[in-house]
């Protein structure tokens, strides 16, 4: 880091520079990006890509006065960096330092906590029509992706705030072409055929031929270049949406962004409604290696910024990697398999079945309420989807989940990657609550697999059913069962018993385990003799078993990564209460508060997830001391 | 009914007739439709809107074969009576009856289950890409209105289908700028322009006197025409996102509508992929009652079809009503007060509100994910805002409301009508999951009101947290407790014990009643000489009052009217396990299966949750006979 960046502590420093001193910062806080990133690990291409803007943003808007909302979030390290957050950047992502996303917890400057895509433009527009109703002449500006574009909510807030018509309220459209894998749709194409410039241009230039040649029809012609110009003929489907839309201009240079800038937000305050600005940048830009291959520098671990991203040492397969061979598998023995992902080829594992089977591959855009009905749509015509999607984004087609697919008992498979605790992108994107919101759902399956080799078995499971299924796994690796290549069916509704105690004349426990939690629950019972079981199915919960361990134990502990309020250890509270038995039992899960980044392992330790923390509770409850026990 | 539509039973006896027997026909399917709701109830304005458009569609496309998606599908009444369910019209909506929806299990002409509005797309493009994988050459045909068409997930779905370039999919926009509430947003204001006929036709005038005045230009004109239909100038958006556009034509005249479906028909099956084509219809068409108040007529009960709806003898005030009137005391009271709904100002009794507050009144259009998050902006900038939203539509909002609202704590009331189950609409319209969808969620509150006393008494109580709440109220009426004026806050999450067991010699038993099953709670009582709670908040739960009860009584019943899967019984059961009360309990709520339509009553005594059904449940429980007991 060179002088300049280290002096700015804030927006306000950085308005006190000289407009040519802004290229000097660019580049200094773009090294400085490179160089912490590599450290900590986090998002590079996009913040790489946002430099010029963030500064230019921050130059002409007065922030935090007016209200600047980063869609998706993962952008906003050069925010943060300007916003006083600069010291703290060597915590990115880690346990008690900075998110990775804008938090109103955080800074003042973080107005709207992002995460999930394309929120930015309705918070701005409940902002702006928030402060004109307290007098405040705030502007409140949304900074969107294309990718984020694309999604249903972004039109849904368009489509309102396009009615405003003196509203100080600015979008940003960041194009970059690409969202977290390559962006598809038919607005991608619009908007690239706006990028090339032959927009009104083609027409323009049409026109002045047409003067050129005969003079007399020079008013006809202006009338005519008017209607061109949105009166009649139709403008960009931007200007249809009641905004006006500027661009699209060069997002990297500050000579076009800021004056521009100053000219979007001059027509915002002076009552011309709602801007619309479209800046073309680049993934990547300024760090070859990430302009290169912007999706492996996406969200890259640490590397050394001068050697790039090195092939990490062969490490354990991970429950994505399961998922993404067994669907390669599955789809060779079954032709009616076809594969769905929101906008998530690489996260999901579905790189090698693209490649593979690219008529049976749907890559649907950001739009998980789409891509949950389309799999519906599919499923009544005889095919077999399965719909990759993360647990939290399972979120935003929950409707769709109950009222298109379950309702209607569609056999669609969804592969429910990253449930649980995410580590370091936080509450945002925990796969915390599915167990709830998806077991109360008639017609639905939901299995929760404890390793590698269970999971590509439940996958099957999950396929073989002729009902809605859902099957959650975490993300990243398991203990590292070997996964062969069978295609094996397991017995639907069924746990089994992995450890038998043999306590005879102490409180005989059993643990019943949902999912990996499996794996610390065996250690555990190690220090009680406890029987372990190995649940499976959450629904249809295998309450044959659970009455079971409850008649023939003195406690039953249950044991979910996942909210505890409605979740596997409460079915099983339910069953028990259906079955007339009481027993004393302990409900271990994730806790009732959201829970922030850091390391898994950490934040499992946390919330009482661990061995030492599930023996400890056990023995509290059982009013033992363990180690004694264990003897 | 006369003798043509006695003679359709299927629409392959509709393909028998001669052209011009179609409006013949068309007359006696309204006339057959006013007739039949004016008996059953059901919607009226929508299915008058339809009758040509049905007519055309069963004639020109081969049905079932080719797939026909009604969005919303409140609206395919004339498709029910064409396809073979003209007798059993009576039985609409009626338990044990035919649905008001299309129901795949109803019928193969009801291809895809609709209610909840803007899912046609998608669906429709799932069966094409399904079709087309199996070789079979269909047109899947999806029917949506104007308002459905606002709803971000049309627009996904028209995002993901427009890149289908030879795909046989048409879309029908059905346009009667109305959804229930009037229509808002720009798109509709776009497609009126559409339908002004101002759009094309303008510019083609235009380059009309450019040729008849300078011969030479006619070459660069034809160009530019050329340009103007979508090479260089934009078409219309629907020709951006890579659909064929046509129209706007009118949809009650069968000589535009049949050579157009016709056309537009060979066009799909050609290759020449997704058709979009635009119609205009009226609701309430050809009644002139309904045409005058297509909102009147939106959905009525029965009534004289000569005299029309007349008012209903006084009856008593529903929760919507209670709402309401809450509403506007609060907006007075409290200048913070905003009002949110997504397209639903009658439903959610907003009328009133919006005439007294119309700056503070926000309609959004069917756009939940959007009403959402646009709530959450507005209570980041100090606003109180109260979002009125039916139960069963807060699932389209759900992820916004984990992510956006209750992840930074924002203050926002959410106002769910429609809990529990809702009558004539039947499953889709249920509001059954709320409870385990929102008790998961961190820093949420969530209450169930008794009676409309409450109801007014607990949206105040939400309104004065400084965290989000929902309020979960059922559709009707309730007892008929009076409701003052007076604004009072309960204390949070404090039950009240309403009737005290003085059981010596027999079980104690306790009732702890979540909303309105207090009443028959109450009754039920009687049989046991039970004690009963009104726990009236189901998150915080009020577990110093369930373990009190716990361990003086013999057996603890809770009741809720929503799904028993992590409900508000599965609540008590984990506050139990946690205190480490062991006592034998009965959860009861709705069982776990979509429960068809029919009368409240009647649903609820199936599902055991009437008077006699809860008595037989506990005297089971119990082993007695209640009789005996209350003696």
């Amino acid at each position: 880091m060179t002088d300049l960046l280290k002096t700015i502590n804030s927006p306000a420093d950085l308005r006190e520079l000289t407009r040519e001193q802004l290229p000097g910062l660019s580049q200094e806080l773009r090294d400085f990006l490179v160089d912490s990133v590599s450290k900590t690990g986090g998002h590079l291409s996009s913040n790489l890509g946002t430099v010029e803007l963030t500064v230019a943003l921050h130059y002409v808007f007065q922030t935090p006065y007016d209200r600047l909302i980063w869609d998706v979030g993962h952008q906003s390290y050069p925010h943060k960096i300007l916003t006083g957050r600069r010291d703290k950047m060597d915590t990115l992502r880690h346990y008690g330092g900075i998110s990775g996303f804008p938090r109103r917890v955080e800074s003042e400057y973080d107005t709207f906590g992002t995460a999930h895509s394309s929120t930015s433009i309705s918070a701005a527009l409940g902002m702006a029509l928030g402060a004109r109703a307290q007098g405040e002449k705030r502007v409140a500006v949304a900074v969107i992706g294309d990718g984020a574009m694309s999604a249903g909510m972004a039109f849904e807030a368009l489509n309102n705030g396009g009615i405003h018509k003196d509203l100080p309220l600015v979008v940003i459209l960041n194009d970059n072409d690409m969202s977290i894998s390559p962006a598809v749709g038919a607005l991608n194409r619009y908007l690239a055929r706006l990028m090339s410039g032959r927009f009104y241009a083609a027409t323009k230039k049409g026109l002045d031929s047409v003067l050129s040649m005969a003079p007399p029809l020079r008013e006809f012609a202006k009338r005519l270049e008017e209607h061109a110009k949105g009166m009649v003929v139709p403008g960009t489907i931007f200007e249809e949406f009641g905004f006006n839309y500027i661009g699209p201009i060069d997002g990297h240079d500050l000579d076009s962004l800021i004056p521009t800038l100053q000219n979007v937000r001059r027509l915002a305050l002076e009552g011309e409604g709602p801007q619309f600005l479209h800046i073309v940048t680049k993934k990547g830009q300024g760090y070859k290696l990430a302009e290169a291959d912007p999706i492996l520098y996406h969200g890259p671990g640490k590397f050394d910024p001068a050697k790039g991203i090195t092939p990490a040492a062969s490490v354990k397969k991970t429950f994505t990697q399961v998922f993404g061979d067994w669907l390669c598998d599955m789809a060779e023995a079954d032709k009616r398999l076809v594969g769905i992902t929101p906008a998530m080829r690489e996260g999901s594992g579905m790189v090698d079945f693209e490649a593979r089977f690219p008529d049976r591959y749907f890559d649907v855009g950001i739009a998980e309420q789409h891509a949950v009905t389309f799999a519906g749509g599919l499923a009544c015509e005889g095919m077999k989807p399965v719909v990759a999607i993360y647990s939290t984004f399972l979120q935003r087609g929950y409707d769709q989940l109950i009222h298109d697919v379950a309702l209607q008992d569609l056999p669609v498979v969804f592969a429910l990657d990253r449930s649980g605790l995410v580590g370091a992108d936080g509450a945002t994107h925990a796969g915390v609550y599915d167990i709830p919101f998806i077991r109360c759902i008639p017609n639905m399956l939901l299995m929760a697999p404890a390793d590698e080799a269970e999971c590509r078995d439940l996958l099957t499971t999950a396929f073989k059913q002729n009902h809605p299924s859902a099957v959650r796994y975490p993300r990243g690796a398991g203990v590292g069962v070997a996964v062969t290549k069978e295609l094996k069916e397991l017995p639907l509704g069924k746990g089994e018993i992995r450890r038998t105690s043999t306590a005879k004349n102490s409180p005989k426990v059993a643990i019943l385990a949902f999912g990996t939690l499996l794996y610390p629950a065996l250690e555990v019972a190690e220090a009680f003799d406890a029987t372990v079981a190995n649940m499976r199915f959450i629904k249809p919960l295998d309450t044959d078993l659970v009455c079971e361990l409850a008649k023939s134990h003195d406690l039953i502990v249950t044991l979910e990564e996942g909210a505890i309020g409605g979740g596997a250890g409460s079915a099983c509270l339910e069953a028990l209460s259906a079955a007339g038995i009481e027993v004393p039992s302990l409900v271990l899960g994730l806790p009732d508060r959201f829970i922030d980044h850091g390391d898994h392992a950490l934040l499992m330790k946390e919330c009482g997830l661990d061995v030492e923390g599930i023996t400890k509770a056990i023995a509290l409850k059982l009013g033992i001391n363990p180690k004694k026990q264990a003897a």
